[in-house]
Formats: C-alpha cells, structure tokens, sequence
C-alpha cells in the first residue's frame, strides 16, 4: 500500500499489519486474538483472563520453563492483556529478536500444552487479582462504570465473577481454547525496524495454514445504567461518571475528541482549571472516551475527601453541561495542537503504532497513516465543535461512586 | 564531546546537557532544580510539593491562565515532580515547541509570580494528595519503606507531613523558593531533534545570568530500620523489604544489577517463577534498586492475600538468601540480553533519554553514552555475579507491612 504501511488478510481471515518506522533498532508485536471477556461464556466469566495465562505455561515442544526462559532469553518485553473484543499479546525487543519470535508466538496461541499443573496457579491469579480491586477503589470505580453503563456482555470485568472462576475446570479452557483461539479475526500487527517480505513470510509459515471459522453471535442486555453506590469506609470518595458519545467512525469522532480535550487536556482543560485550580476540590479530575465497535462513551472520574465530594459531582455535571454552550477559538486551537503534537509523538514509539495499527484495523478495516489522523484534527472548525455540543447535550448519566456516603443525584 | 552529545557548566553552576537523536522530531527537556524533599527545611517538609505547583500559577508577564494557556497552546506534554534531591520539570512535543518554551520554564523557575490567590489551592492539593495515600495502599508501603529505610531526610515522603502543610504559609514560600531555586546545581537536559548551538544561545541568554550559590549542608539523622506494620482494615496484604546495596557509581554496581534482573526481571525471574508461578502465592512480587546519591538499596515488594501473607514473607526471604549461594550461566545470559535491550530502546524515547543523561550527570558529573552502558553490562561475568552474591549477602532487613495482622518476622 505504501513503503511505510503493509496489510494482508490471509485465506483463513487472519490479517498481518505493518509499519515501517525508520531511524529504529526496535520493533513491537501486538497479537490480537479474537478472546475477550465479551465472549467468554455466560457463566464462565474470566475464562479469556485464566486462557490468557494459561496459554503461556509451556507451548508446541517447550515446556513452561523452557517457553519463559525462551523469551526472556530474547530479551522480549512482553504482557498478555484480555479486552473486550481480543485478547491481546505484546511484545518489544530489538527487530530481530520480534521477528524470532513469531514462531514461538504461533506455537502459544496454536499450540499451547495447557498443563494440568498450569491451570490451579492460573485461576488463583485471577481470583487474587479480583480481590485486590477492594485495595484500589479507582480501579473498581472504572470497573463498575463499565459494568453499568455498557450493554452485557461488553461492560464486562475482564476478570470475571468469583463464582464463575471457581467453576472453571482445565477441561472447560481447553474447550473454550479450541473454540476462540483461530486464524478469523485474529489481528498481528508489528512496527518498527521491519522488512515487508520477511515478515509475511514468517507470518504466512506459522500463520497461514491456522484454521479459522466464524465466532458465534453474540446476545446482548441491556445495562443497569442511572446511578450506583459501592459503600467503601474511607476518608476519600470516588466519583465515575458516563454518559453516551459517538462511534470511532463517526464524521463526528474528532469533533467529540476535540471537545473532551477541551474539556480535559494539559492543564488549560476546563476540569482541571475549574474543579482543581479555581476551586481546589479536588486533587485527581479528568475527561476521555471509551469507544466500543459499535458505541461510545464520554466518561469522567474525580476523587476528592468525603466533604467535598458532593460539590465536585455538582461541578463536573455543571462543566459538562457548560460545554453546550460552546468553546472559543483560544480553546479550540490549544486542543488541536495538544492532539497532533501527540499524534505525532507517538510515531517514534514501535509498541504505540503496533498497537494503533491492529486497533484502526479492527475499528476500521484499514490502517490509518499519521498524515490522515492529523488531517481529521486539523478539519475540526469552530462551527462543528459548537454545532455538536450544542446538538449533544451530556446525558443520560451513569453514575458511580466509591466512599462512605452516597451523592444526591441531579434532579 | 561527540556529535550526539552535548555537556556545558555554565560559570553560575548550572549546566546543561544534550543529545541529538537521528530520525526524530520531537524533543524533551528535564530540568532539575535543587529543591528536592531533602531540602526541605526539618519543620516545613512538602514545601518544594507546595511550591512546585504555585510557580506554575503564572510566570514572567503571564499570569496563572495565560501562562498555562501558552504552554498547553505549544502541545507541551508536562509534567512537575519532586524528588529527593531536586524538583523536576518536564516537557516534550515537537523540537521547536520544546525550544520555544525554553524562555517560559526561566520565567518559571526565576521569575514566578506566586499569587497569594494561589498558595491556599496549591497547599490544600498536597494536603489531598497526602490524604489519598489511605486509598492506595501499595503506594503508602513504599513511602514508608523509604521513610524507615533510607536515613533522614532523604527517606522522607515528598508530599510532606499534614501538621508541617497546614503551618505552610505563603511567604515562607516566597523565602523557600529564593533560597533553592537557583542556578548552582540546576540540570538543564534536552534530547531529541535539537541543534546544539542554537540549544547553548537559548540557555545562555534565559539562564546564563541566574544567580548562584552553595546550598546548605544536610544534617543527617539515621533511619528506624527494622519491621513496621501499618493496620488497615483488607483482605490484602501488601510487604516491603529494603537492605542496603552499592551506588550507582560503585565498579561492582551493573554485577548487582544483573543479580536483580536474575531475581526479577521479566517471566523467568526467581521472584515471580518461585513465589507466583510454582507456588501462586502471589498476584503481584517484585524487586528493584533506590539509589541516592551516596547509597543503595535493594527493594522488595509482594501483593497477596492475608492467609498467604506469611508464606509470601518467608517465601520472598528464602529467595534473597538462595541467590548467596549463585546463579547459572543460563539466568545470566537472559538477564544480561534483556537489560541490554531495554537500553537500546530507552535510546529510541526523547523523554527516556533526557531523564536518563539529567541523572546521569547528576550522579556521575557526565553523560554516559548507550555503548557505554552496554559495554557495562557485557563486562559481568558468572564469576563477578557469584563472587559479589558471596559477599554480599542479603540484610539487614526494614521489612514494611500493611494490612490487618503483624507477620512473624525472620528470628
């Protein structure tokens, strides 16, 4: 497509991107695989969290040992993520090494061995790492704003439900392994010091006779929404707010994007120069989107004492609905170039174009250069921005809060 | 001293460092001025937290909302922080925004305004901050770890203590700042996409006139050390451990690093193989190096449940005492690669690389070059990682802990 931008859809519906990033040594893997939480079972919850794990204990002729030391010995930076659509394996190192690497990455998500001895420590992390959401308050806030505000199966806690982990058997990840592991709709994206024809070669050898089928559809509830609170004893209070936005599709995506920066970019965003400079209410506030495939979000967290508490959610609602009123062109401008600046910052980091290549492709179909992102903000005028907050009021809120006292709700 | 490379004391004691990076076009600058928690005055600690927010409420001719207006206006991504020795100001975007702002971060550091309307805001944000550690548990273990670990009063918590924040007043602020922020000692550091003689013209005319002197001597006071447990109400129990190691500038200190990476760095690392994956004692267990300038220690953190906390304890304390008796080959090879990468593509982040070559200078009077550091970490040998491991074995312990039970500590 271009000398800096590769894309190929394999027969079995596996797709390899590309991105040439000269003046690096490195380059960065972003491995999506078509497992998120969504589409874990609907009494199996957490299952993706567990398989994600589990799958990294010993593939093809390596045991769990031998895989670990493996890529340690590459000198791989690595992490394995579940989201909602994907589970998602990442990697960095310099380009060689990444480019090594593929094949033993085939065998982890074709061929793992999926211990017996593996899968016990597995679903125990996942419990322990459901219990430490107690010890984080603000890590729960966003968990439960997702919950609330997102249709089921999407809102879901990628960790799952206690009840449900400890359900889960071997046999039952091994069957679910099988079922979601596959070639459609799995996304390998790499960035950096990279060349074209070896990497589709590398991809098509261990990739390209990966069966692939259809994923079952998945059933969608709707969420709970309104207003919830999770009683904390605490001397801080926890404020999640959401309410619905745009698609990442829309014609309208930058404008919104435009607004929420105005909202809440650098230290000129309304939040922090109303909420923190002017009144001192509170020492954490901010603004940004969530985008599903097919809906968004505009959401706002706040953390504040217990005292002030309730007159930060008066005036973070009173913000949002402010913006209807307009911006000015000082705001406005400030917002675009904060936006380029690191639109164009993150095209010297290989993990960040992996990773923003792999997520346009499944958003889009298509990568997207930085020239045609830096396009869209640059289009944005005054007359959209203030056409849009004015036709979009903020609302209906889901509204969650972490502390010892529940908030009056606006009327 | 080299085309990459860029090192200038000026005659007032502030000097400045620089690094061309091929292939970029954004720039970062890390600007440490000799305000850091340890200086400040024994009745009055957070008074550089306090004061390193009220300098950015205007500067110069602009006021608190002009002066943040600009910056944002240039897509400066910013950040302020104090450190034990110094506050540190950070920015990065495009070079030439980054070059332009050069003369802001003067008007900052010698010429703010420091409103009386901004002191009352600027001090209850610290006082909230202080308030917030109860909500964040891990974050309060390693304040406190530093705080019974290193001696007084560069152990101490940056943010201050309540009673010291609530005597803070606005012209003892005015004082305070008069007397730290100044030339002498001040590190000026840029990386990226720069020209070096127009970078000296810059700093020499915004800077080259700043005053400067000695700073006050420190008196030390020595650290509690021993086992401290902090009561909190949780399901969780969160461990510290910290015993002295080499400086940063010590000939064996890149030996003791690569024994840290054997113990915790990536999948293959002791920690987390014995404590996490064989056993699934934990969800999170770590280890790492806290330097200052004259001392080192070797620290130790584990997240877990508090029926596994003791097991956790022993556990993590069996692992520090195993590595006395050495590592392979094999454990050396994986660390020594993977610490090499990590250099290399700490070489392809302007920020990375503007911090690193500020430190470094701090540390050492120079810039070290990435060949040098890898030159450093290839010279480690089996024999000099066993030999130091001998030598050197682990303790005394401060072990931290926080949670709802004391645990047995080793006899």
């Amino acid at each position: 497509m271009s000398d800096r931008y590769f894309q190929h859809t394999f027969s079995n519906g596996l797709t390899l991107l590309a991105e040439k990033m000269p003046g690096m040594q490195s380059a960065a893997m972003t491995l999506l695989v078509p497992a998120g939480s969504a589409t874990d079972p609907v009494d199996r919850t957490g299952a993706s969290t567990v398989i994600s794990d589990l799958v990294l204990r010993g593939a093809g002729n390596r045991d769990n040992r031998q895989l670990t030391d493996y890529l340690d010995g590459l000198g791989l930076q690595r992490s394995a993520s579940v989201g909602v659509y994907h589970t998602r394996f990442g990697s960095a190192a310099l380009a060689g090494k990444v480019m090594e690497s593929l094949a033993t990455y085939a065998d982890i998500v074709r061929r793992p061995q999926m211990p017996e001895s593996g899968f016990e420590p597995a679903r125990d992390l996942a419990l322990q790492a459901l219990a430490g959401l107690d010890d984080d308050p603000r890590h729960k806030l966003s968990v439960k704003l997702r919950e609330w505000f997102f249709p089921s199966p999407y809102g879901r806690n990628s960790m799952g439900k206690q009840e449900d982990l400890e359900k889960l058997t071997l046999e039952l990840c091994i069957a679910d392994f099988a079922r979601r592991y596959q070639a459609q709709g799995t996304i390998l994206a790499v960035a950096g010091h990279i060349d074209f024809a070896a990497l589709m070669d590398a991809v098509q050898n261990n990739f390209g006779d990966w069966a692939g089928k259809a994923p079952d559809p998945i059933v969608e509830m709707p969420p709970p929404g309104n207003y919830h609170h999770l009683d904390q004893k605490s001397e801080q209070t926890h404020i999640g707010i959401a309410y619905p936005a745009v698609t990442e599709t829309d014609p309208d995506y930058y404008t919104m994007k435009v607004a929420i920066e105005i909202l809440s970019g650098g230290s000129s965003g309304r939040l922090f120069t109303e909420i923190r400079e002017k009144r001192g209410l509170v020492y954490s506030v901010s603004a940004g989107y969530t985008g599903l495939r097919d809906r968004g979000a505009i959401t706002g967290y706040a953390g504040t004492s217990n005292e002030r508490a309730q007159a930060t959610l008066d005036c973070f609602l009173t913000e949002l609905h402010r913006l209807t009123r307009g911006v000015t062109p000082a705001e406005l401008a400030r917002a675009k170039t904060g936006m380029k600046a690191s639109t164009i910052m993150s095209g010297e980091s290989t993990s960040a174009r992996a990773g923003a290549i792999a997520h346009d492709f499944f958003i889009r179909g298509r990568i997207r250069t930085l020239d045609e992102i830096k396009a869209a903000i640059d289009s944005v005028t005054i007359e959209k921005v203030n056409d849009y907050l004015a036709k979009h009021p903020p609302g209906p809120f889901t509204i969650v809060t972490v502390g010892p006292r529940e908030l009056k709700m606006p009327g």
